[in-house]
């Protein structure tokens, strides 16, 4: 291969970073499952014997699911326009990332993954481009897309396909949230009904979060945005408007750190940073999920000094909220049930299944497997196909 | 996996034909190129440091080369219309073709590609959709796409991107086809230029053909579509319009067979059956190219009365005219050389090389290499890398 910089006299000035040698040349590859040997191999995988199976599929479509790759592939996909903490760097830059992903699908769910960055982000023109392609996948992960485009796209997508569709932005963190969340009730105590939790961020993790915590029937929610909390009062639009209506019950109106007084949980999906005051004035034994990386939102060991319960998106940090806990399990359970949708039972039966393979090993640093946890992929997979297959959403 | 319907106590309708095992599951996978052991490996393969990578292309674009998967990537594309002999048989069933494409661009072109079937027909929204996710890839493979909207989305996806795309079933096909009648010229002793050339079919095989063969100095050549000869005084339009300016200068004007008597080559790429008659009409030390598959236009062994040297599609026959000596070596010297366009010149150069290849072998049982000769996409991929940088179309 040419474009290698690595060949030649000149000095490689990546070569101090082993991020960039694990990149070499791409992180995927495309393998045949049977090697052609012979003209006889290539009259099985080709023609003419590729024409039979062709026909039979044309015949009885179902037969594609047993005879093609198709259901058993995941379209990672992205427009490059919120990666990482990197923000609207384009396709080009944020296919590492996808393919990255793809490992974790591989690696964890056994599923998979195709990187699929589209040179467009105009709503209409995504959607088409992955309706049309959708025939060639068993699910559409999409990723890295900016709210709030990213929830009229998966909404889109949703309603015109009858695959998996999911943002892991949104739904992703939102499962290993909850997941965590009734960790660290169960931990310190508490039932998840009677938390009073402040959400700092409303793009897409933060309103997926505040979505499936209703759903699980969380207490009190106030949602804060750039410029404080969500309040009737305010003039808002689209999703925010409908967190205004399904959250804040006590009525905050001012700034987020205002909410945060006597509050149980703070869950940062945001960025910024929140003054140790804030952090001191809420309830005894509070949660503090801090995901914003790589700087938490509210720093860590300040956090310690206050909370029962401190929760990071870092690696190097105890009580990992990671979506690689979620995506890969869910996705395989949905595929493997032959489901036509993610569904929010689907969703709440994965976050159930995280929390269960610690159930036994709970501690305030341990209230979610590490990410590398071999168990959790398979659990979420089984429970998320039960799931699927109890309310019939399987083709 | 769910869906297979070998298990269970029903007998497997499809045990009796090996063709079904080979597909069962899909024939590829993608596997990620190193695996994800530790907190570490995760470190570097996703969050936090594929941001490093990608900020190092967002900063400079053309590192993406380096450090992704994308410019070792062909895309195969089908809407499913024109599938083998089979026709118009939709994306889902045409998937099993594509996943065989994408097994011989592995096996011969040490290449990745991944199979993308469209679930449209239209035109614009073919070419959107492939724009849209041409960032994904470094080469887009057109297969298997109706006559005559091939050639307007593949005209109009060259015009917009700056990949390779190239049209199989055109070009392709027409690559073997001009290295063979080299051969079939050489092995004869004749010259390219002296041949009369009758092409029956006028579709994408036909087409680009007769465009190759003109490009490569070839004296005359009289296309036949169903209706007889390409001439002035039928109304056409289109690819056909232009073929009748540009072939059949002795003005032949019935059908195809009148126009094969004292013909030097027949090239079929139509179907049908040609009379004993016509072919004992052609010149003496005959060429006849019969390409339909599974079963040629000209029956071998009544060519084989008439003819010098008789060439087929057929993997159990002499002669084998074979895409796969081309495709898999033509992308990979185009994205060797980081070639933005696949140019006709390119495309010359790839049939010499494929002819060049048994140069030294040449009989007329043995005009082209076996389709398993491992020598040819390299001397192909080559040549194609070669004509790029002399042309200078690289990025």
């Amino acid at each position: 291969m040419s474009g290698n910089e690595s060949s030649g006299a000149r000095p490689d000035r990546f070569a101090d970073d082993p991020a960039f040698a694990v990149h070499e040349g791409g992180k995927l590859s495309v393998v045949p499952n049977r090697r052609i040997e012979s003209v006889a191999d290539l009259a099985l995988t080709y023609t003419p014997g590729v024409a039979r199976v062709s026909s039979a599929i044309a015949a009885e479509p179902g037969l594609a699911r047993r005879f093609t790759w198709a259901s058993r592939v995941v379209a990672v996909v992205s427009d490059g326009t919120a990666v990482l903490g990197l923000g609207d760097i384009g396709p080009a830059a944020s296919l590492p990332v996808m393919e990255g992903k793809a490992c974790l699908f591989a690696e964890f769910g056994g599923l998979n993954a195709v990187p699929i960055v589209l040179g467009t982000t105009d709503v209409d023109e995504i959607v088409d481009a992955v309706v049309a392609m959708a025939p060639s996948f068993g699910g559409i992960n999409l990723e890295d897309i900016s709210a709030p485009r990213c929830f009229e796209i998966e909404d889109r997508l949703r309603e015109r396909l009858s695959i998996p569709v999911m943002h892991d932005d949104q739904h992703g963190t939102a499962i290993v949230v909850l997941a965590a969340l009734r960790n660290a009730a169960t931990v310190t105590g508490r039932r998840i009904g009677d938390l009073r939790v402040v959400v700092s961020g409303a793009g897409a993790a933060g309103v997926a979060c505040t979505k499936i915590l209703l759903e699980a029937g969380v207490g009190e929610i106030a949602v804060a945005d750039s410029q404080g909390i969500l309040h009737p009062g305010r003039e808002l639009a689209g999703t925010k408007q409908w967190l205004v209506e399904n959250t804040n019950p006590a009525g905050f109106a001012g700034s987020m750190v205002s909410a945060l007084e006597g509050a149980d949980v703070y869950l940062g999906v945001s960025g910024g940073s929140v003054p140790e005051a804030a952090i001191a004035s809420m309830a005894d034994d509070a949660i503090v999920f801090s995901l914003a990386n790589p700087t938490p939102e509210v720093d860590p060991e300040m956090a310690a000094r206050h909370a029962a319960v401190v929760a990071t998106g870092r690696s190097d940090l105890p009580n990992q909220i990671n979506n690689v806990l979620a995506f890969p399990g869910v996705f395989r359970g949905a595929i493997d049930a032959g489901a036509t949708a993610i569904t929010e039972e689907m969703k709440l039966a994965a976050a159930d299944a995280i929390a269960g393979v610690v159930a036994d090993e709970l501690r305030p640093d341990h209230i979610v497997p590490s990410p590398l946890d071999r168990r959790v992929a398979t659990a979420v997979a089984e429970a998320v196909a039960a799931r699927a297959r109890e309310q019939g959403v399987t083709v």
